[in-house]
């Protein structure tokens, strides 16, 4: 299995809450949606599961190139961030790659994804 | 480009925000995150752009179905569904062809994969 831009985190995943959007914000990349699966699971279908969250991150910029670019662009939109918390009590972050869902099914977006991929590797970077 | 599952609508865009949930629905879908992108660009970048959303679609079963086989699984849900509006006032609809996401880089989601395209594709035909 090979999804994403994947890194463990030595904090708590309320740290990291707070934290991953700080860092992605510094790149350039804006949440704009975020889904609580424990809590949506736990709803919709009575089930326990370890705490996780999906963040929609955009960069406004980019995402404005992709879709200039190519009108269906948004199937792959915004580009992903998961957080889950681990049983060791520290936290995953796991980035799309840009390369693996934007990039894929069109090559003139390979530049913009290539751009969006290296802005969210410094993220990541800067989340110790 | 190849991006999803896509078809023209006769139908507004206006129409079309309340008729493809009421479809992703009778699929088992629900629609968890929504963003406009039109109102996104306009206030991020002052550039005016076409009618478009991006719907976070779930079917909840199958979520944790693809979570429990493979815990980053979540870096490529929800399953995307696009909408936007085209020149001559008809709309578009695009969805996320979960085989080209969830199950290319897994081969132990492809299963769960193909079931969530089918149920998509039926929500697709159910509009017209």
């Amino acid at each position: 299995m090979n999804i994403g831009m994947k890194k463990t985190l030595a904090m708590s995943f309320d740290d990291a809450l707070t934290k991953v959007p700080e860092a992605l914000k510094s790149e350039g990349f804006g949440v704009l949606t975020e889904i609580d699966v424990q809590k949506t699971l736990a709803q919709k279908l009575q089930v326990s599961f370890r705490k996780y969250r999906i963040l929609g991150a955009c960069n406004p910029t980019l995402a404005h190139r992709a879709l200039s670019t190519e009108i269906d662009a948004g199937v792959m939109l915004p580009c992903n961030v998961i957080l889950y918390e681990r049983d060791d009590g520290r936290t995953v972050v796991n980035i799309v790659d840009p390369l693996q869902t934007l990039a894929r099914e069109s090559a003139p977006l390979e530049a913009i994804a290539k751009e969006a991929r290296e802005l969210l590797e410094r993220a990541l970077q800067q989340l110790g």
